[in-house]
């Protein structure tokens, strides 16, 4: 599951529950969240389209071989350029992409790492939305908003998804 | 498994040997190759003190996830510095540090890929065994010897160790 969004947008919220969930159902697990990644795998690379695409190759290369594993991947990083992912689709075979969708008004209203006010203010160059482009996915296999969703419903969304696509069995009601 | 050893040694052709055997008792296997790691999540990095130090830190991240996720991972890359397999040996827990020992003469004299030349002849620089050190393992769980085994008792030394040490079961002789 590739996760693709604005910085804020709610990536790494739904990415846990979702992982929750998935968990709960026997899965194995695993989140590769682009922050985390760019302090260990990429660490050195910087914003710039060359690096960020190394960024997002790398990021394919892990979730590939997992993927390969029987490891129900998530990965969350903003991934901004449909190049990018679309190279990462083909890496990972078995691939769902999920715009975690956000107007940047309400993002830029949220900041709650207070980074867009940073960019804003050219303290951080090359930040998506800000001084960088983020290009929608043309025909992602779900698009969640989450100005107008909860986190739950979101999930919901994508492990209804999975279901129909048959990557989980239906979930039994419980009694 | 971290196999280790001079280029030519013989570490990606045990990695091979041994992987068809653990595939054949059942377990989900992965190569991570030192030659091919360094075209892919490798890309750009040299052979500076600082580059190999990095690119052992990224294959051990890449080894711990699939670990951890019950994949038998055989890693095969010269790793020369004691300290960057110590710190692997961390990061990835589960570690079965493999010497494959073969002398310098005789790799040389091997020089299957032409390399030893070139790097006598200063075409290649910080070649290991020629113009960069190897730090060989002070307490490896197994050294093979490559210039007195075979590589099915080499394969043999490794499969015996993880059956004693409970990572896989004895095998039972075929009637």
């Amino acid at each position: 599951m590739w996760l693709t969004g604005l910085s804020g947008a709610g990536k790494s919220t739904i990415a846990r529950v979702l992982a929750y969930e998935l968990q709960l159902r026997g899965l194995p697990i695993e989140i590769i969240d682009g922050d985390v990644i760019r302090t260990t795998l990429c660490k050195g690379l910087g914003f710039s389209r060359e690096d960020r695409d190394t960024n997002i190759a790398r990021i394919a290369l892990v979730c590939a071989l997992l993927t390969k594993h029987g490891v129900a991947v998530i990965s969350a990083a903003i991934s901004p350029y449909a190049q990018a992912r679309d190279a990462a689709r083909v890496t990972i075979g078995n691939f769902v992409e999920v715009y975690v969708e956000c107007p940047l008004e309400v993002v830029k209203a949220r900041d709650i790492k207070g980074l867009y006010e940073k960019a804003e203010r050219g303290e951080i160059a090359h930040f998506t939305g800000v001084s960088d482009p983020y290009e929608p996915p043309a025909q992602p296999e779900i698009v969640t908003q989450t100005h107008r969703e909860s986190v739950d419903e979101s999930v919901a969304k994508i492990l209804s998804y999975l279901e129909r696509a048959g990557y989980i069995p239906a979930e039994v009601a419980s009694a």
